[in-house]
């Protein structure tokens, strides 16, 4: 599979999730692969629409993921993408012009479910999206 | 609440886990706690029986925990320690005797489990451990 097909996945589900008011990311996809032998994860490529938050991050080193290949990292950027490279991850950033339309769509209709899923603090942000 | 006490409470459950045959981690601590307001996390401190591996670590990262402590780090030691100090959270590792005892009897009588739980490459691993 080459990067565009599996990004193209991903923005399948990404928008199917959207539809029904959520939001999935990259623990959620490792959720549903299963229980799968540990060759399977390291030989795996993870295709996501957005940045890794830290957690996912943390979830791809954990499964020794060695490559994710990202929609577009504009909407929101953790530090997750500079430490897998330094944990040897290959890192591809596609700049998607959709996965960056659907998830400024998704910021701006639901404010709060996004600042509550990249774990902002501050009640404030989490009323104003309320 | 005290260090030791904090984590007198982490071993407990800890052990209790043992027991049923299985492992508690930091996520199970978070799933338990249920949904809280983003400052809730911020302000409280995670103990924790052994070091945290990388999921956990992003774990705590995106929940913006700012103090860990652990038990003991002489079992498993993974990069995330030291990460989380680099990105400003607190770590205080106790050297607890108990939890060392009690993480070496898992890992000697459930390997598999073990090797699984920590993400480890290699089907000859989980293979022997079962």
């Amino acid at each position: 599979m080459d990067d565009a097909a599996g990004l193209a996945i991903a923005f399948k589900e990404a928008k199917k999730s959207y539809e029904q008011g959520g939001i999935p990311g990259e623990t959620a996809t490792l959720l549903n692969a299963g229980r799968l032998p540990a060759s399977t994860y390291a030989n795996s490529t993870m295709y996501t629409t957005l940045s890794p938050c830290d957690m996912c991050t943390g979830a791809i080193l954990l499964y020794k993921i060695r490559r994710v290949v990202i929609g577009e990292n504009s909407t929101f950027k953790a530090a997750g993408e500079d430490y897998l490279r330094q944990r040897g991850v290959e890192v591809v950033v596609m700049d998607d012009q959709e996965c960056r339309t659907l998830m400024e769509r998704f910021v701006r209709e639901s404010p709060g479910v996004w600042w509550e899923d990249i774990g902002v603090v501050g009640e404030e942000k989490r009323e104003e999206g309320r």
